[in-house]
């Protein structure tokens, strides 16, 4: 069974009118986002980016089930006031669960928080609480930058200000996945941010006392790590001098998808993170949604290139594809065939 | 003949107390800094960070020369008033060039740029004169954010904002290093901020015409092109759906240094952008200057491992160590034993 | 017949999400939108906020055209980059355009303008054009404030900053609208700063030398000039001071909508501004398509309400619902039953 | 008898004297204010703004008794240090003071309050203590936006930040009187802002639960209401859509004066507030002492307007002249003739 | 015959009430200042600060004329908009010519400027014209921070930024006085702002090449130089450093006036700066009107004080008290007797 | 014996390579300062500023001891992160005492404390403490002004805020220096600005109660008080206005060193802050090491000039030169011979 654990739903026009009237009304009068059981189903069923629907692409590639959470870069945690976003995110939560009603055995759902320029994570334990306790959800994700670029930056994710947030998924024992959302920056753009932010995710965490203080804390770090891997060795050097736990053993506290577009890099992946702590994840229909020029594939169609990497075993693959998720997600059913 | 074409120079405590003087002072009287030869030498020939000498450790690893810059993160470019940043480029440069006088078989200089905090890149063409056509440097360093983080963010290196410093490059026929200096941040720190702004340069870069505009500019991304190798998938699949030139072949315009300290980054490297277009390069003494914990080798000590790729022929190896920075940096002497 | 010379479009979700998109993406890549046809008609057609369809809303007021634009609110003049609202304000008027396509007796065209927070008139000119020269459209909104509330504010109406744009208005011989757009002000909301702006804008104006220096520029102030006819004692009587022109014979070279919702306000209106002066105008379906609890009537039906004025005569009244209007946009067809 | 509740007293010249110290001095030493009670009486029978004197207007229009407070406009509540501004509010109350002992037939206090740029209201409590006890004052200004238009906005007037003064209102038992002091903006001045900012506190009082949670408190809002009357028809839309408490009910919980200098805007005014809720007041001398150039009367002698209104009885003429403003203010002497 | 060059002018309270106006109304209406002869007189014969009358406290010392010029700390710099400062400039400097006027024997006038913070010192040359040419006054005052401490910080007086306002000051053939005007800062008050800002007033022009430039500007650097002459010896130091001009002969180019309330001090004055420079001045009435609690005396009756100095002879005196005036600002009347 | 109590460190230039090293790593990790004293020795036996060595420079003089402490103007106290000035704080006070325990015949140590823009002063303490109890020093310097001319101002020395350092001081009874430390301003340096801090901070004492609320604490003001003797009749008059202490009474709470180089400055000082209050101190080698070219003396050599002021007797200098300070200091080695 093939789980991707990396994926962003597939919604209605509907839901990005309500978010505009959001913006445009300045929360002046914010009423609840209400959407029918045929629009969802439409919408999953149509064309979308790709050329075939979200259900068809995963048809496609042979993914059995997807974690899907909203689009991260519409998430809009820069904008104020806080009441237009918390009601955007109440939206979304709701429009996953919903699809995860309605698609019991293709979606697991994955929350979004409430997060926003200057306010404390703190604001987002109840949402966080309400889509675990309420609608099922095994996860959530969470944004290092909620100013989304505007600054000033808010303290990294090694910083005691995240561990409310930190207790909190503790106590519900579900994992976050560290994904930015949008980027007001000029000169590059949300794609790369995510990279951007990953990376500093990454260094902040490994410099800080995080898993001390939290040994059971699950973080999983998009887009297989996103600088790190290939510039890890710069990492090594400065641990090192320093006589402390080896990188390489800190780096593995941390979880991984795999959505990477390269057999190379999915390799790197592999070799320093080690498939124990790697999920499949591949954002289908999103990022990677085009045909390699040189190969005539889908470049977020990696499971071949998985598949095909000689240091893996049976028992890696079948980790990185089902197991680790399963584990990480308690999801118990479908039983695999 | 091995030729390391990313390193910076060993300086005298002098310097840097020059530099503090600047500082303290805020330019209320800016004398010009002066120093005598011994000190130079013996700054050379005494034990640094790694153990043992500049010098030596060139020895130890086989390298017979140098380009040598100052270290940039020390160049303080967001700092006010401008004249101050102005009289420690030239004190840099000036330093610079009298080790490559006093050791013209080793080393080879490279010039920093008086590049400031809300200050056109216009300002740094005559310093930059100056160093190639008096002191016979051979390219320059490039700091694509001068605010070193405090921000607001300059234009990206693909906008026509640096366009005055190119042609001048393209004139003198010389290359630019894109490398970062400091970073004001308080996630991250300036050995990332190295990585990620190589990663915005390059993406700045391959969305922009510059190439078009400057055929023959020549731009150095150095530590092995920041992210981007490692999640270069994402980027064709980008440029995919524009039915543009493959992102791959844009991504070949570029240069890159091998600072990079790992086997499989190495390969992933030139797999990615062609042997043709990277040059060795290790920072002696600096960030990498440290043993592995797993192997108690150094882990700067990176030739053995470019010696060790299958993927590399012969002459591969020979362009990476020594033809490519030869025609680059047009090194003539000393002739190859 | 009757002309409502103050509507705004009804516009399927799908320009929505194309609003979000933009605003999710910050200019990373822009496209261009597009929709069919049948989207466009059926939105039209569906119920709406007050229960009907736009269409359906027309005929029951007896409204026989309308003078269309977008959303106001909506605009988001004081995003960035400005590319994003210049793409969105595109969108905008083409799907104006097609609508007057559509429905060629029903609609007239007017444009909106890609202003924009910080940015220059100027600017706005050349999408102006297009929509008059090539989308035949007959007029234009024109937001006083671009910042939307974020300040600093922008120069006043009355000042030499919009001169470019009243040179163009004069030259293509239309009328600009002045409406703001959305409002980032906590103590208030969009809609009472409609008011307040226009209350500004007169004020403003009639300080100013604008129609010396334009005697044909037409400005047509929404919503029945703002606070300005109820609180006219105090401007009366800041003008008598000076001996200079009657401040209401200088208030009468603008020109007003009708968008009120009370007989004795629009009595008020046409009292001080004269018939010659107004134009039916009603938003519906928009912020009046409500029932009075009192007299479980449309708020916005208002045509029986001004019918109903003692103090107009039949001549008067023809202006105000056809006449002036048709004079204003030049508009010829259809003839008048 | 004829009281006019809306009346701001006209100082001696030193009293703004003492302000340009305060200003010029920015706190550097404050002294009291002192003045000899001939200069008070002088400045009350010498032709002000209109001609005549302040004394002799009020016998002109038959003007019996006025509440009296300080020139709004003068009260810089913007400006810094608090201190300053402190001690003009102490000063001017004093005045108010001795001229209501002075003339106290003719002359009932109101206070004004300390309120400043980034200050919390309840600092403003002890000064109003000392005005309501030891001074026997009936009312207080209160201005929505001490920052005169510099911004950032304070919480509108339903927020709980003003809650401490609501409070001591209620236990004091008088009422606030809604008046803007001075205005920073560029495209309006602090005339038209009085209009802006009733409208905005009325918007605001209405959505919130201020009078829920003070059923006994008193707000008059100055001006006839700024723009609401004339707008109401938005309002009445707005509040029905959600099957609320009628928009008009819950207006009229607010009180008014009738500072309007036109018949038609006195009659809305009484239409929509009701007669019960209204109070005669003019400013006289102040913004509307000029002469009607269509009929050479003075713009703010209103009372002949308001007794020829039809739609008054006797009875709700004697409110709106007397007995409302008696109720209101615990008026007792002198007994009417 | 004794000439006090620094003296402020007594101002009906009446001034100051237009001030207030001006700040009150921020530039909604700007009205001409118009005061009639017997207040001005009435002003100058009334008891002030000390308990005599402005024309007493000459009588008093024995002195027979003063340069007067407005109040500087009542000057207003750093407010907006820029019209009340030019306003209040130009009734304060019609009043100063009207008091020259009416007492020509007593008082000859010196102009205040329209600075402004964030305006080129350019627009003060139209009013120092005004006063030259119209007014026949005598010189200037220049305030080197019209931003009153609120910063950012103007260029400093040897900047070419103020080299518009010299080269008039060379053609007028007049001085100007470098005085200070209010001061925002909430650490020291502008009393000692004033020495600070001559003090850096000093620093600036002597690091300076505005003598070179200007050989015939004359600057008059009040109260005694600041913190200077008593600080020498720094300043010496500083500048034998380079081997360059003496520092005293550089500080000899500029001129003194008096405003010192110690003997010490002012012999220490006449020391550094030589008589040659030096013109009596003591703002009586001012801010050294109150009686030494050692003595009992005027601490600003300094005559006495000079004439007692043994190191200056008849010549030096004479020069001091008149001759140096006489010269500066081409006083030919009366003669003395 | 003479002892000089304004003196500063000479420091090998290894201490500000380590300066500058935190600035460039702006805290990204952060290692204690370490130095052999064969270095630190040297650096005070080669020429420096002057021609010849600190100790040379002491024994030309005839310096028999000299409390030092660090150069201010290196004190970086508006650099971020706070750590990077906490930790060149602490290394520039180990290597004070360093030198007081190679020298102890020759030098007392005087502490810097991690003063920090924005930082408030309760967290000098521990370093404070530790200086004093741990490494024997005696004092401490105290900048007024930790913005360094960047802004906002901090509270002056009058202020409450400082009232935990001062318990501090009292408790350990020592004194603080009030020294500042560097200057971003353009238009002063910050030698001027010591001046200019020091008048401040007398004027922002002299109007505050801390001598009332602590009796005992001991501040030195540098440079002999700054701007106030000379200007010192100003203050007299603002005082005596009030009927209070006489400023001169008040003024002798304070202490000064003789930091000033001319000899007219050091007679005023005596005169009117009394001997008993002064201590010798030259900054040698420092500011005033430097020939006058009037006379060829070192203008910092100022033993001669005090010896020779007549209006001190041989007690009177005796307390200069040691008795004041060695009671301040409680300084009891060396026995004088």
């Amino acid at each position: 069974m093939i789980i991707d654990i990396h994926a962003h739903f597939t919604a209605p026009a509907e839901l990005f009118a309500y978010k505009s009237n959001l913006l445009a009304g300045r929360g002046a009068s914010v009423n609840k986002f209400k959407l029918k059981d045929d629009k969802i189903i439409a919408a999953l069923n149509e064309p979308v980016h790709g050329g075939t629907s979200h259900l068809q692409q995963l048809k496609e590639v042979g993914t059995d089930m997807q974690v899907i959470s909203p689009r991260p870069y519409q998430l809009m945690h820069s904008e104020k006031p806080e009441k237009i976003v918390r009601a955007f995110t109440e939206a979304c939560n709701n429009l996953t669960h919903r699809q995860t009603q309605l698609f019991p055995d293709k979606f697991v759902g994955m929350a979004c928080l409430p997060q926003n320029l200057g306010v404390s994570p703190k604001n987002s334990i109840e949402e966080l609480e309400r889509c675990v306790k309420e609608l099922g959800m095994v996860g959530c994700l969470l944004n290092p930058d909620p100013t989304e670029g505007m600054g000033p930056e808010p303290p990294g994710l090694g910083d005691e200000y995240w561990y409310p947030l930190y207790e909190k998924l503790v106590e519900l024992d579900i994992p976050a996945m560290v994904h930015a959302a949008g980027c007001r920056c000029g000169r590059h753009d949300y794609t790369l941010n995510f990279i951007i932010e990953e990376s500093i995710a990454i260094q902040n965490l490994m410099k800080s006392k995080v898993f001390k203080d939290f040994p059971t804390l699950k973080l999983i770090i998009c887009h297989g790590g996103g600088a790190i891997p290939y510039q890890i060795g710069r990492f090594v050097a400065a641990r090192s001098k320093r006589g402390a736990t080896p990188f390489v053993d800190s780096f593995r506290k941390l979880h991984f998808d795999t959505a990477l577009y390269t057999q190379d890099a999915l390799e790197m992946l592999f070799r320093w993170a080690s498939p124990d702590n790697c999920m499949f994840g591949t954002e289908r229909p999103g990022a990677g949604t085009a045909k390699d020029p040189a190969t005539g594939k889908w470049l977020d169609d990696t499971r071949p290139l998985i598949e095909d990497i000689k240091a893996l075993n049976a028992s890696d693959k079948k980790k990185i594809f089902e197991d680790n998720a399963r584990k990480m997600f308690k999801i118990k059913t479908p039983v695999a065939a």
